[in-house]
């Protein structure tokens, strides 16, 4: 069988370098490009950190994009709580040699999925989803051509990160989430109700920290500073990897468990801005347009992670 | 030390019914009125379902009053699915002989907080808050009177009910919901995160059947009739039994575990309307203006209940 | 030929007044009852002011109720900006003798349509709706019983005066006016668009002044107060005089022209809150709801007051 | 002194080619280039428009580019029913010879406004205003940069066209307009209330006609397929030139006149969506930030227009 292809649109964030690692260690995917999003940190970080990551799996073939500095219609909001100044903060990295295509990240997404055969290319969102609705809304012919896109975002019975009722990456562009989430294409979605259940722990990062390698020892040290805000805020034993589940669903599917739900993402008021309303109990009658994921595996979930990792 | 006065605002409901009856067997309370609000059922049957209740308690001496018939500003939406074409449904009942005071219940709660002193006085609503609403929008200076209000409504990590993201006591009348937990006053929400710990078995449910009192069976049939949705909504064993936490609370404050955390009420999106977002997690700097109930001990809660109702 | 039966529903206002005198000086309308709102000013000096105007008339036989403090759902907005500080400024104003009734003026209302005939008695608001939708919203049965609603209220070409978007009635209580332009009643409105086209010009106000009556002295002064307003905020020769034209449509029609178009009120956003949405060039498919006057003649306006008006 | 350096922005559109025309016909402005945008039809019409302008003026030096294809977040509404299925119905028109430009509009405008002086070029845009919200969004530098911005769009007093509160080009896409009318630029907005000051008339198609050019008969024929829209609508003489009032206001503003207000956009309520809200009576403390035209000379308009068109 061939690699399953995939662009990993994202805003590192120590969470999506791992995803980024998990995805280039894994001879299942072949990861056609790399598209950066401002979300996280600005997209002028963002981008570089994409960089970053290539450069310290050794992979400078794979072509990064920077695409949208800046949501659909609102101002950004970034997260540099969690992830530090850089979004990669914890490790001293150097600079990337590697450069940045000249092509947007948009032109890249339409044109690939105008180039590359109907339903097969996948779409991994790891932060706001302001490249993907872009794409949809300048070139609607390509949405029937997604394959699936699989993504890290929303809350239910968690709820809310950011605010009460609301996970970062669809908050920061819920206009763009409701153009991802209305657009017909098959959706899973990895929300902080799974993420929640993978947590590093000492074990765990440990089990990073003793492979012996380069990208080992920058997952631990990234893990380290990226847990110390959970363990503040939620007195949790330690960080949810969001991003990695996302990799690791394409690669297991058989780790997670959810349901196929109608998902909806409010946009209009302020209080409740950017939620992801599931109909997890279906008490309304609106079809299902997503596989909303509600419990994972943890422990096959980080020996993958731990396995695939040793790879680089 | 003398009993608690309280006045219990309500659409019942067998569960309504049940926090009526727990309410009268206990003698740290004084129940001075009940009054009646549409909700689970229009409002000839909960006021008719009201005066029922208290003949089932040989408590005819309690006055009770009928309310407002439909929300601030909505269409009434009641829960025959739930409760049956009664709102009592589950054994057969006589019409009660007892009458409705003539006077309106929003006339008895502005009265009433004008002649007793000042903080004596606690509001336990079981239903939509359109009478509580009612009477401080149009006698604003009875508010700083109100004791404490102790409520049943809202749903936080276990989301809606009715809609995905609301519980039903909210969503019928959110305008009404909105006012009473701007007002100030001291407020204690049981939402259905800790009513859904309070599931009715079928041991507990036998202990109120082996009472020999016609309470007891009573008490036994309600519930009977009523889990039949919860096991099939939701496949619990067994259903909550939501309005009598409020008056266990009022009775075994220790039977309970909360945050004191800030609660708005949606009220502007139709998707998310009637959401009762908390901030569980302190993610914003808006001031606590609720203790918001999580958990209960739920044999604690049982025995007490069984307790009090033998004594009827 | 019988008279046709009125209740005003009102926030005086000198215009309200002004209204209240034309109704009291015309034969062909029985007027049931005055209820009043709060408004223009707070309920307690609405009430009063009311009372004032019926003893100025020497109309003590007339009822008149106390109603809604507050509107359905949000605080009370008011204008002495406008009106002053009484809600009558201008003139000296004895303390009115008479009483006010013991009912609430919503139980009058629902009373009123109750027992007289179906189809016979017209409600004439001239404040915010909240008596009127209280009334609606707890005794449905009675919304098919009125004969029609001819209420001052919005703002179409003229947009707002309260702000850029809402006439003060709408805005004061936009859940309210929503009930009303609902229900499903006849309804004629008067909004700016036309009351602005009846202003007193100096002749106007000296017919008045000139009639040598009480009454022609206290509308000349409370006419100069009023005006003052309007010079200043739009440059206009005088002022507005928006509630009587209520009244001069009931007494004669033909001085007015409209077009009976869908009106929606808008509830949900703050920028445009309590506009009067008018379908005035028929861009939807919405159904008329309302006959929207935009036309007077205004000399035919002020004939009949001052004729009216010497009458007392 | 040196030609004023301008970008339209535009969807034509019969009025927008109009527009066009008048820039194209006036030593006074230099045009960088045109953007084409979805609106009035559909973007492949409305760039093959905006290429057929520029044949019939015989400058197919213009550099004309396709912008977005679709509105920020909405789905894309267009007039048909008043431009015919091309956008240019009426006269029988070849296709175009001359090519798009390879860049999209959006980047077109971010590297003109980083490359040209600060506060050297104009933006006048046509049509809805998704490119330049999305230049604003990707490029918050070029703000800065931008000299003024004229455009035609919005409504007041006239109130809407498309529905009861909204123009076209706001309702099409209010999120852009939101954008837009934020950022701090120097705004002059010519609403349909100027607009529909500037009619076509016999006489002044006539004036078209009787030109002798290809563009007098191009431009009347447009005209007399265009104003049988209002005609039949509103019952007005003629139909409103919208577009070309922004050049004309370019060339000689003193034929204009209106106030420096503060406008908003309505962009959360579907009642009142695109609505530009015009503080025009000063009742809010919001600060100016349009000026916000009433009044043109029509005739002066007319004269104006027809002159310039004569030289091409």
């Amino acid at each position: 069988m061939s690699a399953r292809k995939i662009i990993i649109d994202t805003d590192p964030g120590q969470d999506d370098a791992v995803a980024i690692l998990l995805a280039l260690g894994s001879p299942e995917l072949e990861v056609l490009g790399l598209t950066a999003v401002a979300g996280n940190v600005p997209l002028p970080l963002t981008s570089k950190n994409a960089l970053i990551v290539c450069e310290l799996a050794k992979r400078t073939d794979i072509p990064v994009f920077a695409g949208c500095s800046a949501p659909l219609t609102r101002k950004l909001v970034t997260a540099e709580h969690v992830h530090g100044k850089t979004g990669l903060d914890g490790p001293q990295l150097p600079d990337p040699i590697m450069q940045l295509q000249d092509r947007h990240a948009v032109d890249f997404i339409i044109d690939t999925f105008r180039s590359e055969d109907t339903g097969t290319v996948t779409l991994c969102p790891l932060g706001p989803l302001t490249n993907i609705a872009t794409a949809f809304q300048q070139a609607p012919d390509i949405v029937d051509r997604v394959k699936e896109i699989v993504l890290m975002g929303g809350a239910y019975f968690e709820v809310g990160n950011i605010t009460p009722a609301a996970e970062f990456n669809i908050y920061v562009d819920p206009d763009a989430a409701k153009i991802v989430f209305e657009a017909g294409v098959p959706l899973v979605v990895l929300p902080l109700d799974v993420t929640h259940k993978a947590l590093t722990t000492r074990t765990r990062v440990d089990a990073f920290r003793s492979m012996g390698t380069e990208v080992g020892r920058m997952v631990a040290e990234w893990t380290d500073f990226f847990e110390r805000f959970d363990k503040e805020k939620y007195g949790s034993e330690g960080a949810p990897l969001h991003d990695p589940c996302v990799i690791a669903y394409l690669l297991k599917p058989e780790l997670f468990s959810g349901r196929r739900v109608n998902v909806e993402i409010e946009t209009t008021s302020e209080l409740t801005l950017g939620m992801t309303v599931a109909d997890w109990w279906g008490v309304t009658d609106k079809p299902a347009n997503a596989l909303f994921i509600g419990d994972v595996d943890a422990d096959g979930f980080f020996t993958l992670l731990t396995e695939r990792l040793q790879t680089l």
